[in-house]
């Protein structure tokens, strides 16, 4: 099968990248350094190939991942690296023999963990980006209340996420160091075995953590790449041209099969002029035709997975594998 | 069934809002002066609700859409206003005894129509929008090639979408009078009887369209809100309070649920600060519980939808009914 046979838009992973990327990461945090996150990419063929690699451990963001990545046999370690009020699910998955770790910030998603059966957590910590965490000095007392419910407390995250795309290697380690300084802390107070932080930006920076829960590395993306990391685009959209004006054409990409929180797409050869629901207008440099096809790369990964039903890994123009994004929705 | 109950994020649709909504429209453009636009909601019980509104014929943007209003029983006069290359699966439908109209604007797509087997084509005519559409002198010439082909031409189609938003009513009204002069000139070249354009934002200043295309009025964005019409806000996402700081809070709703084309969402009572993959971080006016549950405005409702897996009709606290968004994908 040919890219040319696919119904566009469709989403296209180069696998040779792929498969670099995968490599060059794993010699990077080879085992247990890495604890891939799943929210890039949402399919647990993929997921199954990172496992290939050696990483046991994943990292989830919904309770969805959690569930999906279990029932594909990948549930070993799975760590839902987000706070849940309705755990019910989870602790099903523990009931089914899965190891499912959860995030905790709050007396109330202590309680939360325990009444929905999952035993296991995490002490989720605020080290700069204001999102979930507790303030750093209340992480030993959390876990005290943890263990108080009969809670196994594995130990400590906190992530950098603010740092991620800081542009100079030099500010990034810095300001890394300094946000690691206050996890490493609380992880004193906590107690337990792990460091869980960083991402594909900050996975060289940081040395604090005993796992990087990275995830776009494998597929990336142009926000990504533009801070320099030995990880190519192994992501893109195949769009068809369906209409060709004398100033610009269109392409059949849009807002719905698009993650656009970090703007335009980049098309190779073309400068984009805006995208609306089903298309993406572009100024294209060489005259393009009707009918042909071109690859679109989304601005952001994780989002624009989220917005497709499968992935085609694909060598140059073959397609030689269809995977389902099966862990879409919640 | 109470939306406690439900498993956030969840789209929320609210009953009364929708009804006004469909209400109102039918009542300023009756029948066939309305040919709702279902890429807004992707959902055929909506777009049944609507039929019972008294408008028999639909616009698509998708070859899904089209196949899925016809296996709906919804497919008495489908247009699919988009170009498209791959026409297969759309004279799959007319075979089967639904009416598919397609989009042309190209000597290709002409040639593409013909070998899927649709007969039936508008001539989409370039009023101002930079996407697709020919230019307005060559709307006769290939109106008449696609006579010359054996296709029925039913008159022309034009999108005055840069027109939408315009703040300013008497603006936006002279600037569609400009854009449907185009229209005009160009249906007198091609013939027919359908002069099909228009949307929410121009619904009542295009009054020389035969036909208007509108989706958004019946769910509605707080993008579309700004321009005063007298359409509500009827949709909303469903999130969960699951983490508070002192300065913020966070709910379970981000890019992964909510369309990021057209900016931030809008939480009443609160300000938004940033959305990540599954979170909203918010600073409220008034203190939130973890576990509380609140609405998040998106700022743009077609891409919102297509990442949900369901909708769920409610009146307030309860839950009515519960809509699969079956039109998503390609």
């Amino acid at each position: 099968m040919l890219i040319t046979d696919l119904t566009t838009p469709a989403l296209l992973v180069e696998r040779d990248v792929l498969d670099a990327n995968l490599a060059t990461m794993s010699a990077a945090l080879p085992g247990p350094r890495l604890r891939p996150h799943v929210k890039a990419h949402k399919t647990t063929a993929l997921a199954r190939r990172q496992a290939g690699h050696g990483h046991e451990g994943f990292t989830c963001a919904t309770v969805r991942e959690c569930e999906v990545m279990a029932a594909a046999g990948l549930g070993a370690d799975l760590l839902l690296a987000n706070e849940v009020l309705d755990t019910r699910r989870l602790g099903a998955l523990v009931a089914d023999g899965a190891r499912v770790t959860v995030a905790v910030d709050s007396l109330e998603t202590i309680a939360a963990a325990t009444a929905g059966g999952v035993r296991e957590v995490l002490v989720d910590v605020n080290v700069g980006l204001p999102r979930c965490g507790c303030p750093p000095e209340k992480a030993g007392d959390l876990a005290s209340a943890a263990r108080a419910a009969g809670l196994h407390v594995r130990g400590v995250m906190g992530y950098e996420g603010h740092l991620m795309l800081v542009p100079d290697p030099a500010d990034r380690a810095r300001m890394t160091g300094d946000a690691m300084a206050i996890l490493v802390r609380a992880a004193e107070d906590v107690g337990g075995e792990i460091i869980s932080a960083g991402g594909t930006g900050t996975y060289l920076d940081n040395t604090w953590a005993t796992e990087i829960q990275a995830g776009s590395y494998a597929l990336m993306d142009t926000a990504y790449g533009k801070i320099g990391h030995p990880f190519g685009q192994a992501l893109s959209v195949l769009g068809t041209v369906i209409s060709v004006s004398p100033d610009h054409a269109v392409v059949d990409v849009g807002l719905k099969s698009l993650g656009m929180d970090h703007g335009l797409p980049t098309i190779e050869g073309a400068q984009v002029w805006f995208c609306s629901d089903e298309h993406t207008t572009f100024a294209p440099e060489e005259p393009v035709r009707v009918g042909e096809r071109l690859r679109v790369l989304p601005a952001h990964v994780d989002p624009t997975v989220a917005l497709h039903e499968q992935m085609h890994l694909v060598d140059g123009e073959t397609v030689l594998e269809t995977w389902p994004v099966d862990m879409r929705g919640w």
